[in-house]
This record gives C-alpha cells, structure tokens and sequence, in this order.
C-alpha cells in the first residue's frame, strides 16, 4: 500500500509500505480520500518537530471503506462507507476527568502523535470509526472532520436563529462556520482580506467584506440598528482579527475562540467589562459534532462541490501542500487515493 | 442639610444647602451612612471630570430612613430602613431593548451622572429604593452595593458548591467576591501583595496568599489534584493579575472580569483556545443582586464589622478619601451622616 510520510520540514515522500492487519478491537480501512488542514501545514512546516516523529504518516481529514475488521469487532460489513473521528483520549487526565475528553491533556492525535490518514490502508481503533451514509460521496464526506470543529465552534457560541454573526477569517474552518452558523438560521457577516477566498465565500450565499476596504463594526451596527453582533468567530489567528471580532459584539456577545494565536495579543478587557461580553475558546469537537457534520455534509447543507478547489492524485502530495501554503487560490485541496486513482 | 461636593481633583468641599423636597414618585432619604468606593476615588482624581460636573454631589453606596413620601408613592412609611440601588436605565438603548438594562449605554448614575448619596437629605426615584429589614444596622447595611457587585459577579462566574476559586486582587471588591463565593459554597484561595489587605481576608476566614512569595499556580495544582481552579476571578486591574487568573484555570475554567483595564492587556489566547476557557465580563449588578446583598448582609454572612476599618464624620471626608488612596491600612472607610452625628 501507499502512505505519504513526512521526513522533515518540506520534505513529504510517498513510500510503499506492508498494509497493517487490523488487530483485536481495530478495523482496516481503505482510505478513498484525505483532506489537508492547516496543522498539515504546520507539520510540513516543520512546526510540529516535537510531536511528530520521523517517517510519520500524517493526515486526519479522511473518507474510505471498511476493508477489514478486527477480532471483537461487530456490526461493520467489508466495503460500508466510514469516516474516523481522530482524537483518542486517554481517560485520566485532569480534562478527562472533568468530562472534557474531547481536549484530553494527553490527546492521541492519529495524524500528528499517531499514524494517520494519508496512507491508502489504515488500520485503527474501531470506536473511532463512524458509519457514512451509502449515497454520501466520499470526496464530499472527506470533510465532515473540519465541519465537526465548525458544528463544535458554533455549538460553543450558541448561536440561535435569527441572531447576527461576524466570522472574522474565511480560510476552509471561517468559510465552514458561516455555513454551519447560517444553518443554525443565523445572519452571518464574514471579514477575509483574501479576494479568491472571499469570492468562495460570495458564490455559496455568504456574504463577504475585505476589512481593508470596509469598516465592519459601522457595517455590523448598521445590519443591528447600533446594537452590534450577537456572536464573532475569530478565526483568522491575527491581532487585528481579534480587535475586529471584541469591536463588533453587542452587549453581553460572545466571541469565539477558533483560531491558534502562539502569542498572547493585546484584548480590550474594558470592553469586556463594560458589555459583559463572554469568549470562548474552542476545539475540535464531541462525538455528536462528528455525527451532526455527517447529516449536514449529506443533507447538502455543505456546498462540498465549491469548497473542494482540487482533487490531485497522491504523487501530487507535495504540490497539494505548496498550493495551500500560498494560501490564495485554493480553498480545500484532496488527495484521491482510490485504487487506480494515481 | 449637609452634602460633600466635588470642586475639582483632590478638592471635596462640605457645604450647606436646602434639603430637596420629593417631587412625585420620589422618596426622600435621610441619609445614614455613606461608603466610599474606587469610582468615587477616580472622581476625587479628577479622571471623571467628563461625566462629573462641578459642584457634583457623589457617592452610590450607602444605607438610610426615609424621610418624606412623594405624591403617588405608596407602600413606604417615613423612618423605615432603606437602600439607593444607583442605576437609572434609559429604557431606549440596544443594552435595554436586548434586556440588559443593568449595563445600559446610556446609565444614569446617581452620584456620578446625578447628585448622589454624600448628602444628609437625598431625593430619589421611587422605585430605586429597597427596603432593609428593620434590625439590620445601618453601618452594615452601606455595605449592600458592592456586596450586589460580588453577588452580580459570582452568578457570572456560575460558582458552585465544591467547586476551586481563585479571587485575584484584595480590596474590598475582592474580599467580598472571596465572602459571596464562600457562601456558594466554593473553595476560595485569595491572591494579593498588600499585607493589611491579606489580614484582613484571614481574619474572616479567606486563605490569602501573597503572589510575591508564593508560586500561586502550582499551589492551586496542588489543591486540585493537578487541575486547576474552576473559577478565577480577576479584581486586581493589573496586568499580571490577568496572567495569574488564566494560568490558573482547569479546563472549561471560568475567568470573571470584575477590574476595570484601561488600556489592552496582553492575553494568552492560545490557553483559552486550548482549554475551552471562558472569560465573562461583569459590571453592576441587577436588582435580584440586590436584594440578594441585602439579605447576606442582614444574615451576617457578610462580616461587615470586620470590613469597616473606619467610620469618619462627615468633616472629615477629605480624610477619608486620603486615607483610601494609600490602598494600604484601610478596607472600607463610611462616613456618618446621621444627625448629630459630626
């Protein structure tokens, strides 16, 4: 079978390597599609040195078929179309402990502390394993797992019918949470400096402003009657995006906490105090994110067709990652590895 | 009557003027005891020149009888026991039309707004009055509006019983959010430098800890089984007391921002990101925090005689403010205008 393997910072190989059998309480799957996300990029960055090792298979976002089961294993069938749900606890830590093993401390990430999905066989725990529907396509269903962080995002930030929303960054995760918020029958504004991403955006029905050109906040409070927004996203992982995100909330508005910001950034805690706004921080998702992500991508709630810019065989791995490193002109970018696909 | 009059920064002045008779729907107060808090600090300061006019009488906490009924007031009887809640909302603004009219844009704030409660003989609107139970004495009772401060702040915060919190920051604020916490029944661990504040918190029970000399992160591991606090609660205003009430926080934490930052303050987003932490603004109280006050006052769960350091005639207000402004050797200082009483 074939699996990419990161080596080193840009250096992505495609390798041939034995299949994995499936062990007791395992299933193999043959993997139809995977996603590249932005800790993908990370990795290829060299970013995540410390967490993923040498030779490492790499990949979390993923769509593929039963190919074998496991001892112990029950109610799957050879060829059911399934997805993985990559985070596995560890049932001790303090977050575990806590009911919030979703963030386990001691996270086993498959993809980055674990083998993942860029491998054309993937062998792995069976209770990860969740059951798509048989008229789902696999390239469609390749990205219930970034729709499961913007289900959880949007869960976070309560969003309710009929309320004013601002996604601050409209990278794959911003574009999914406005889908994701406007399904939950919410207004939704979205802040992208990027023209093509913005243009993504506007083709599926969101509108979408570039805050070098427009003033969000008199926008927001023009669309509110001078209230502001009920919920902002901040996904955009920038000092300006948070700034733009705390000036445009309401009175008692929640700002949710999407995007990695590796340094701290200055926040206006007057206006906090002064709106008793909330934030929230945010990340990946429950069960039951995984579950709603799979019914919206069926329903079509998820416009899949124009959120995936590119479909490249897996010998095409390394110019995948170098096209969404320049972050223009690509939106979301698969790998096919169906047999006889490269 | 008497009143304290605000001429300009540093400059209180006691002056003699003819008591307000209550107009319709208005009570008037004979004014019992008056508290003195940071707001009217920040006014004695001269930085709130811009809401305060010349010749302002301030003050907002305090305690009284009511002295005389207006035409269409019912259900109060001259000398009963009585409390100003300060806020006048303007019913019109997005905070009141969204139901939050406690914060509302455009508050009227007696003693900043309007004249306020440093004044023997104080006119009101009827319907902020709150009656006090008859053997409630009226010292303790000039404590109710911070202790509505902290009731409002540690419903924010969602405090329950058994649960870890850290109160960052020692004034009276802080020391009373410790007091109201406690009665939740939390777990409370108060951080601050000022030696006379940390003594007065231990003399009423609340464990304080100097963040000079201890690691207050690794002892708040050391009580949670390595997991930190439920709940912090930043009433420092300092920008390292930002930093100690998010580092202390368990997973799903809950961080109240009770201080007032004037200018942004550098924040580890990563944390609340990574933690699903919440940060949750809080300002005033509603009038159910009120009563609530009230009736932790009256109960003597709030040990005001150990609060009061001082109680100053009404001469010696100048006194008073001074002797606040050190921060150090006083917690709550009340001025007496009960007649004859200077």
């Amino acid at each position: 079978m074939t699996a990419v393997v990161y080596r080193g910072a840009r250096d992505l190989a495609v390798v041939d390597r034995a299949p994995e059998p499936p062990g007791p309480g395992q299933l193999r799957i043959a993997v139809a599609y995977t996603g590249i996300c932005g800790t993908d990029l990370h990795i290829f960055h060299g970013d995540m040195d410390a967490r993923v090792g040498a030779s490492a298979v790499i990949g979390h976002e993923m769509s593929g078929r039963i190919a074998a089961v496991g001892a112990g294993v029950s109610g799957w069938t050879v060829g059911q179309p399934v997805t993985v749900m990559p985070t596995r606890r560890c049932g001790r830590c303090a977050a575990c402990r806590g009911g919030n093993s979703h963030i386990c401390h001691a996270m086993d990430f498959l993809g980055i502390d674990s083998p993942g999905a860029m491998q054309s066989s993937w062998t792995v725990p069976a209770d990860l394993v969740l059951a798509l529907p048989d008229d789902l396509p696999l390239d469609h269903a390749a990205l219930v797992e970034p729709v499961a962080v913007a289900v959880h995002d949007v869960r976070r930030g309560r969003v309710a019918a009929g309320e004013q929303v601002v996604v601050v960054g409209g990278g794959p995760v911003g574009v999914l949470v406005s889908v994701v918020a406007r399904a939950a029958g919410a207004r939704v504004l979205l802040v992208e400096p990027d023209a093509f991403r913005r243009s993504v955006a506007q083709r599926i029905g969101i509108e979408a402003h570039d805050p070098g050109t427009t003033d969000v906040v008199a926008l927001v409070e023009e669309r509110t009657g001078g209230a502001g927004a009920d919920v902002a996203f901040e996904v955009s992982g920038s000092a300006a995006g948070v700034g733009t995100a705390v000036d445009v909330l309401t009175t008692r508005g929640r700002l949710v906490m999407v995007a990695i910001h590796p340094q701290p950034r200055p926040v206006n805690l007057h206006r906090f105090f002064w709106r008793e706004l909330e934030l929230l921080g945010a990340r990946l998702y429950q069960r039951g994110d995984v579950t709603e992500a799979i019914r919206l991508v069926a329903a079509g709630v998820v416009p899949a067709e124009e959120l995936i810019s590119r479909v490249l065989p897996v010998a095409g791995v390394t110019d995948a990652f170098t096209a969404l490193e320049g972050g223009g002109g690509v939106m979301k970018v698969l790998l096919d590895w169906r047999e006889g696909a490269g």
